[in-house]
């Protein structure tokens, strides 16, 4: 019985070794490529271990990073969908939750419970933690961006207001890092790493 | 006071982006590419939060999890070490020592502490939760390895006596997990995934 425990737990982590293909919008630091959602995993736990202490609530950190390594997993089947895509996004929640089940389900009753709950509370935001794991999620691609001087925002045409936007899904989790997010998105766009607003040429 | 100490953090984690460029030994499950070693401690936080249970002794995970999410980072400067080459292995403490200075020197002075000390726990195996995760992080290139028909073995022309010296590095960590090492190389030499001792075909 534990054999076939253990087997389960194996063919779990050979499958989950393909979300080291899935490329993400945001290009490394040095743009020489686009990063994939497993080190952008890896680098999230980093961000949370170094940056807990800037969360608006006290938050438990273990839980955080058991969240970080697990959130992205269902991109496995559903793809990584781009922040600024409203079209994809309206179909993203049905095939995560297709591939959550298929995926989860993969693991021993348990496991497969417990990684469920955690990507079904990041989902949701439903606590401290998952707010202040998706303000994580928010500032990296920042991070990116201004240190490749706007290459991914360039690509898609996208602009300052829209990136701006960004603050409030990190202000729930932590308002020092939407401080921060939003001091960075304003150097970029003085910058011209990032557009201005569609209409700042007309009006200004 | 505060500013500066984000400003250090943020620093840090825009460094540490260059561990997604430091290339392993090990292909992916799928053999296309070698993996990096930002997506390697990715995919060993996922193994401590499945495998836990099979430490020979009881283990805190979150402990684990932390190491294992920088145990690698000291490569940014001193570079991946094959294992199985004993020259670069040499050297390899020293480097390591510098890198850990500079980089986690990076860091406020609480928190350059921490992860310096979670890293030499590592290093030194000093607890239940270190030798679980180099158990962990001797197992991970044996499934890389035998799910690509053991690509990275030949090319570095390993034989199976000198992979089977793993199962004593993963044994102290958890035994169940190296009796599954043990299995796994036999089945490989068996396969011709791992070329048999040099002696074999003479005595055998």
């Amino acid at each position: 019985m534990k054999g076939d425990r253990l087997t389960q737990q194996i063919q779990f982590i050979i499958e989950i070794d393909k979300l080291k293909q899935i490329i993400r919008q945001s290009y490394l630091m040095d743009a020489t490529r686009r990063e994939n959602s497993a080190e952008h995993s890896w680098h999230l736990a980093m961000l949370a271990m170094l940056l807990a202490e800037h969360a608006n609530e006290p938050v438990d950190l273990f839980r955080v990073l058991k969240m970080v390594v697990i959130h992205d997993i269902v991109e496995i089947d559903a793809g990584d969908v781009d922040y600024f895509d409203k079209t994809a996004a309206q179909s993203k929640p049905q095939r995560e939750q297709m591939a959550a089940d298929r995926l989860f389900g993969m693991l021993p009753t348990d496991q497969a419970q417990e990684l469920r709950e955690l990507w079904e509370e990041f989902e949701t935001k439903q606590s401290a933690e998952a707010r202040f794991a998706t303000a994580l999620d928010r500032l990296i691609p920042l991070l990116h961006n201004y240190h490749t001087q706007g290459q991914s925002w360039h690509e898609r045409r996208i602009t300052g207001d829209r990136v701006l936007l960004l603050c409030d899904d990190i202000a729930p989790g932590s308002v020092a890092l939407s401080e921060l997010a939003r001091t960075l998105i304003n150097d970029a766009m003085g910058r011209g790493y990032l557009a201005p607003p569609p209409d700042t040429g007309q009006t200004g």
